[in-house]
Formats: C-alpha cells, sequence, structure tokens
C-alpha cells in the first residue's frame, strides 16, 4: 500500500502505549484497538544500556539464576534447636546490637529503631534509663551492624542483643545457618520501638523461662522440619509474612506434645503454651529465619541477577543481589498504605521498616498472597487483589517454587527468584505486606498495610551488574 | 411484521433451550444468540403444579423461611462437655445402636454399616465373636434407629452405643443440644465398617483414656465456642466436611492448655494431644454436631421450604425439611465420584454414607468448598472447581450467613437454607463431598469424594408441602 493510499482507504488502528491515541480515535468512532505497551525501563536511557549490555551475556546469567533458584529452590531449612544470640551468631560483638536493613548509624535512624536499641541496651543493663540508653547509644559507646549481615534477621526494628535467645535454623541442603529472636506478640513491643517495663518484663520471661522450655522441647526432637509446615500453612491460608496462624497452629501442635516429654513442671508448659497461643505471628519467627536460610544458598553465584534480600531499616531500603554477593543498594524506604488502627493516623506512621520482606524475597508474603486472602482484613485490600498481586509477581520472578505451592491458583508454585533485568524492565515492582511502627520512640505498631520498595534500589542494583562484566 | 415478511427479512435468532436448534442455525451461517434455558422443574408437570400451588401462599412460605433462616443464622453452639451417650441422648434404649441416615433394618443395610454395628456389639460386649455379633443383630435382638432422631449425628455408619462418649453441643440461642462421638481417625476405624481388635482397642483407649481427660478439661472451661472456630476455620483453608486441619488445630490449641491446668499426668495429657495431632479430622465431629445444633433451631418452622438434614445411611438418602417437621423423604443414595486410595477400585465402593451431610445442609462442606481449594487434592477435582461449587449453592439457597465468610469470595457469607423449591425448579441439586466405604464389612474407608443426593428425596418433599397446604 502506498503512503497515498493512507488517505482515502478505511483504516483499523492499533495504539502501542500512551492510551489518550486510542481514547481520541474512540471519541472519533474510528476502529482502534488499543494495546497496554510501555516502553522498557519507563524509557530510562540509562537502564535501557544496562538491559542492553546485560544481554550480550545472557548466557552466563541465565546459567546464574538457573544455578541460584536452584539452590534456593532446594535449600531445606529445618529448626534445630534454641540458644544465645552470643554464643550462635557469628561477629556478634559484646557491645554490638543487631538491627533490621541495610548499615545505618545511629543519626539517621528513624524512631522505632532507636526506641528498640534503648530498650535492648535496658534489658542488656547497659545502662539503667531510657536517657542514660540513648546517651549511649548517640555516644558511639554501642556497635551497630545489620542482622543481615551475620546470618540472623529480625522483624521491624529486628534488635537483636547478646543475651537474647535465638532460634537456630539450619538449611540441610547446603550446610548454612540462620538465627532469629522469639516473637513477642502484637502492640506495644520491642520491635516496634516500644521500651517500657512491661515490654522488658516480657523479654525476660521469655529468656527465662519460654526460650529454655522450647530449647529442652527441641533437643527431643530431630529437628522441625519447616520447609514442610510452609508448604502446608499456604494450603491454610497463610502467607508466612502477616500471616501465620496456621504455621503457628502447626508448629504448636508439634512442639506440645515435646514439651510434656521434657521434665518441665505442667504449670511451666503450660505458660509456654499460652504464650505461643495468644500470638498467631509467633510462627514469623520462623518463617523468616526460614527464608533467610534458603536464600542465602543463592548468595553469590556468579552473573545471578535474583535478589537475595531485600530489607528496611526505618530509614533505607537495601536490596542485595546473588551475583554482586554482599554489596548494599540502598534509597530511601516508602511509607506503607494500609489499615491503622483505632487512635492512629497516617502521620503517625514510620517509613517501611524491618527484615520480614525476606519472606517476598523468597516468594512468599506479597507473592502469595493469593493463599491468604484473610489477609486483607489486616493489611487492607480486597480478596480479588491478593489474586492479583500474586499473578503479577510471576511477571517479575525467575520461577515457580516445587514445594510452596498456591491451592487457590490450581496449585501453582510460589513466585519465587525476584529477577532485577525483569522489575526495571517492566517498571513492575515486588509487593510487600508489611506492620506499620509508630515514627516515635516507645509507642509500638499502629497498623499494617502494603508497600513497594524504591525503583532506584534495582536500578542501582542493574547499573552495578551491568559495570560488572 | 407480517408473517409473509419472515420469508423475505434477514433473521436474527435468539434460540431459547435445547442447544441443537441453536447449533444448526450457526452451522448455516445463521446470526443466532443461544440462551442458556431449561424448562422448570425439567418440564416435570407434576413439579410444576406442586411449586404453582406453593406460589398461592408464597408470603407464608416467605415468613416461614425468613423465621427458619433466622433461627438457623442466630443458633450458637457451644462445646460443654463429654458424657457417656446412655447418660445423655434422649431415647436412647439399653440395647438400642444409633446409625447414620433415615430409618433402615439390618436387612437392608449395606457392608459397612452392618460391619461397624458387629463392631459396636463386641465393643459392648453383647457379643463375644463377630459371627455371634451378627447373628444378634439380624436375629431382632437390638433395636436400631437414626441418630437424627436423638439429636445426635454420626459420620459415615455413624454408630452409637451406650457406652460410648460423646461431646456435649449446646445451642446457647435456642437451648438444644446435640451429641456425638469422638472421631477415631482415619482408614481402618468403626464408622467405616473395621471391626478387628484394632479398631475395638482404640475404642477402649477413647473412652478410658482420651474422654475422661477431655471430660476434665472442659470442665475448667466455660465452654468452647464453635462458632467461632467454625468461622475461623473457613479462613483457614477448611470447609468443615473433608477439611478439618485448621479447626483440629485451633481445638487443640484451646484445649491443650486446659488439659495442662488437670491433675492428669503429663503422660496422659501427652498422649491425648499425640492422637488428636494425628488425625486432621478430629474436628469433623464437633463441627457435625455444632450443624446439627445450628439446623434443628429451624426444625418445625410452619411453612418453610428449608432443608434442615440431609443424611445416607449407605443404602437411602434421607431429607428433612423445616415446614414437615421429622418426617423423611427417602431414595437410594448414590455412589460418590472422587479419589480412591491405592489398591482399590470404584467396585470397591459402598454407595453414600453418613450425616456428615449435616455441613453441607449447614452451608459448609461442599457448599463452602471455595473456602477450601486445598480439599481437591483429597476429594478430586480442580481449585476453580471448588469456587464453582460455592458460587452455585447460592442459587438454591435462602441467604448467606452473617458469620461465616469465604474469604475468596471477597467474605461473602456462605450459601444456607437450601430451598427445596429452587433445587426442584432449577434441577440443582446440593453438592457434598464425602469420604468413601468399602462396600463390604470390616474394610474400613477406601476413597473420598464428590456426590449429589437423589432428586427423588427433593421432589417427594416439594409434594408433600404442596399437599400440606
Amino acid at each position: 500500500m502506498s503512503i497515498r493510499d493512507l488517505f482515502v482507504t478505511e483504516l483499523a488502528v492499533i495504539n502501542l502505549g500512551v492510551p489518550s491515541f486510542y481514547e481520541d480515535l474512540l471519541r472519533q468512532g474510528q476502529p482502534v484497538i488499543q494495546v497496554d505497551w510501555k516502553p522498557p525501563a519507563g524509557g530510562n536511557q540509562e537502564m535501557v544500556a544496562a538491559l542492553e549490555k546485560l544481554e550480550t551475556v545472557r548466557e552466563k546469567i541465565e546459567a546464574g539464576n538457573r544455578e541460584a533458584f536452584q539452590r534456593l529452590s532446594e535449600a531445606h531449612p529445618y529448626l534445630e534447636g534454641i540458644g544465645t544470640a552470643r554464643d550462635l551468631i557469628p561477629g556478634l560483638g559484646e557491645r554490638m546490637l543487631l538491627h533490621a536493613g541495610p548499615p545505618i548509624s545511629w543519626e539517621h535512624m528513624s524512631g522505632p529503631v532507636r526506641g528498640a536499641i534503648i530498650g535492648a541496651i535496658l534489658y542488656e543493663s547497659w545502662a539503667q534509663s531510657p536517657q542514660d540508653a540513648e546517651e549511649l547509644a548517640a555516644s558511639g559507646g554501642i556497635a551497630f551492624s545489620p542482622a543481615h549481615e551475620h546470618n540472623a534477621v529480625g522483624p521491624m526494628a529486628g534488635i537483636i542483643s547478646p543475651s537474647m535467645p535465638v532460634f537456630i535454623i539450619h538449611n540441610r541442603t547446603h550446610g548454612n545457618y540462620a538465627y532469629c529472636t522469639l516473637n513477642e506478640g502484637l502492640g506495644k513491643v520491642l520491635r516496634f520501638g516500644a521500651f517500657g517495663p512491661d515490654v522488658l518484663e516480657r523479654l525476660k520471661w521469655m529468656a527465662e523461662e519460654l526460650a529454655p522450655a522450647l530449647k529442652k522441647a527441641l533437643q527431643l526432637s530431630d529437628g522441625i522440619d519447616l520447609k514442610s509446615l510452609m508448604a502446608q500453612m499456604l494450603h491454610m491460608g497463610d502467607e508466612g509474612h502477616n500471616r501465620n496462624k496456621a504455621g503457628t497452629s502447626l508448629f504448636y501442635r508439634i512442639v506440645a506434645p515435646l514439651l510434656l516429654k521434657t521434665d518441665l513442671a505442667p504449670k511451666t508448659v503450660r505458660r509456654c503454651l499460652e504464650f505461643i497461643d495468644s500470638n498467631d505471628h509467633f510462627f514469623l519467627n520462623l518463617s523468616m529465619p526460614a527464608c533467610k536460610a534458603m536464600l542465602d544458598a543463592a548468595v553469590g553465584v556468579e552473573y545471578s541477577t535474583l535478589v537475595t534480600t531485600m530489607t528496611r531499616n526505618g530509614t533505607d531500603f537495601g536490596l542485595r543481589v546473588a551475583g554482586t554477593g554482599n554489596h548494599w543498594f540502598t534509597a530511601p524506604a516508602n511509607y506503607v498504605e494500609g489499615l491503622l488502627f483505632p487512635g492512629f493516623t497516617p502521620q503517625d506512621a514510620n517509613p517501611d521498616l524491618g527484615d520480614s520482606a525476606i519472606t517476598e524475597t523468597c516468594g512468599l508474603g506479597g507473592f502469595a498472597m493469593a493463599a491468604a486472602p484473610a489477609i486483607v482484613q489486616f493489611v487492607g485490600g480486597t480478596a480479588s487483589m491478593a489474586l492479583e498481586f500474586s499473578n503479577l509477581m510471576y511477571q517479575i520472578t525467575y520461577g515457580e517454587n516445587p514445594v510452596f505451592t498456591i491451592p487457590a491458583l490450581n496449585f501453582r508454585g510460589t513466585p519465587t527468584g525476584i529477577d532485577v533485568r525483569q522489575v526495571v524492565e517492566l517498571g513492575l515492582l515486588p509487593v510487600i505486606n508489611t506492620g506499620i511502627a509508630h515514627r516515635e520512640a516507645g509507642i509500638g505498631q499502629v497498623g499494617a498495610g502494603l508497600v513497594r520498595p524504591p525503583m532506584a534500589c534495582f536500578e542501582k542494583a542493574l547499573s552495578a551488574l551491568a559495570e560488572s562484566i
């Protein structure tokens, strides 16, 4: 057809991208089809160049991602016991506190992280009053380090101090370990920045009665297969981040008879069980280190563009990628949109916080929301939105987990192995569901909701990957 | 338009019903629209007449159904304790056995029911060998009566003998009670017709250690709110008939600390907890009497066309309707289509059996399968089929349960209050998911699947309702 014919023939238009052209033609009564298309990386030339450069080593990247995904899929975490942080966590010094997210100094820390640090200092008796604790922390007398750099994770502020009890998780396939504290419950708790006497008293009881009892019980088992429990909980309406009700129940069913096999007094056993029963999030602190243990197996796989860490310290969001090892890609953390507890307003909320996005990094949490439609009552949204989130996440992930399946998607494996390239190319960010801390120290949780990481983290990672080849 | 014009004008056809007319026109290239339509009651003139007669008292029926639905919705069952059948169940004589389904004589009973009766006779020591037990049962020396006529229900064969322990369920809104035995587990168990020494030994242990222990524990509670547990389990992938894993877990979490408050030895507590933990169907025998207690509140509401009982004795299916009180409408039971355990064939299967369809009658089980997509791994089918079943059941039910909601349907209430009129008019039968017993006595469960009641029960009920006005 010659160009001249265009003006005499009846036209049928297919419009790619910008919908206003489509709408104009529609208004003029022209036959037109709209194709939902966006330029790669939103047209960002630097990113397009990085993607093109990576394209030149496509096969090496594919091999790396296959290897990283396989390691992640084959990792098999077991709960093997409970111990004290100082005895177990590599590199945890005597005057050091581990925290959630990428590295951060005291002066840049947000309220809830400072609050949790004050609480931990009081808990360790390094200071006798909140004022003294704050002064000590600000003076440089305490070293701070990301839990993620010590084979550990912690929800929200994620503070781990040397004398806290921690779960010992062992990836029996690859031999690596992960550690996490025990979950305190919701509301006014250390991890949300509260540090009142009730908070410290609960932590003491957990260290003195709960942890030793569970330790004794676990010594009578051959290790609890967390991967199996997590596969089951996905069939029971949990997604392993903000819904752990089934996981907590299944753990409870395993641990109760073990506790009864010990020489512990029935009263002690009962107090421990009642504590676990009172907190449907108890399993979160097992789900998280299980995910950490699985993802750590993929750290350092050359050329892999798959994400191994997504985490937040309440100020910055931090990303790490298999092919770039322990390097952090950071950007300011976003605010969470969701449901606030009665009496709080959006102005009370701290930016996104916690290592718990390790669950999304592993294909659970927001990625597995289709398995947990009831979660929208806690984080907001509708059940169909939960389904849609999971479906979307397949677009930015390498594969499907062979063990973790979603019944509502006809048992499709969870979307697993976030590929930095796909995130940037499609402009489609991971979905994270998460708790919301009050922005001030000492208050605690104010709600829960949904959040996306800053795209800048993924762009920085993509640039670094491109530069490294 | 005159009839003559038909032959000169271009025609656009809308075809109602029988699709072959539509397909013919389609093949001839004619523009045609197919409307999926069936004549009411499949064109059955007797049923159409019955429906028309009921139409004359439409308002009275509407008032009756509103009342029956309200009673069903407002009923609130609690587990209040455990006792012995003979002390609690009204009308249970000393040489009487209760069974599932509508009334039936020994000679018409199927293999698994006979097997369970033999087992119960041995359990009660009314005979010393299976042969003697069978002879005694056949001789008329034992009275048989439907559990449903004694405020009780039982899964599969549903045999309740005088010395068996039973759960005491109390509908605190309307004051009525319901009773059910404790669940034995799957496979070779009494309710599926097995009666070997291991079966009887387990029943003895349940009566001598488990039931007294749970009884003691329950005495320390104010009653366990079953309605709340059932609402929660629907958010955790259970539907209360063939999936009770979450319900069992939640019950376990409540009962473990109670057991530990008693003076029972830790070993006893542990054995009880391990038994419950070993059987994800334990909660079925609480879900069933809870449904029974709720539905019994609607029995006898004048003019109501809502179903109060659906049940099977392995030979016949039995239906009861609120407006016709205790009258049974029966027809031969269907065979179940589903997944058989390895080593069994469809020829091994007994027809549909058990009182457990009380869950579907109450809007759970097959009606709530959208809440439990993982169940298809046990009963067959796909997750989308599970969703479709729930959606279909809204067409034959009066309303939506205000407390039992289905997250995947954006928290829509379960389809509740089966209306005999809608079933017959639409030709749409309730969906029941259920266990499958071996057709011979002494073997046990061979699988699980899906089944529909015979339409004849609903037609008989509709006729009776029409005749009664």
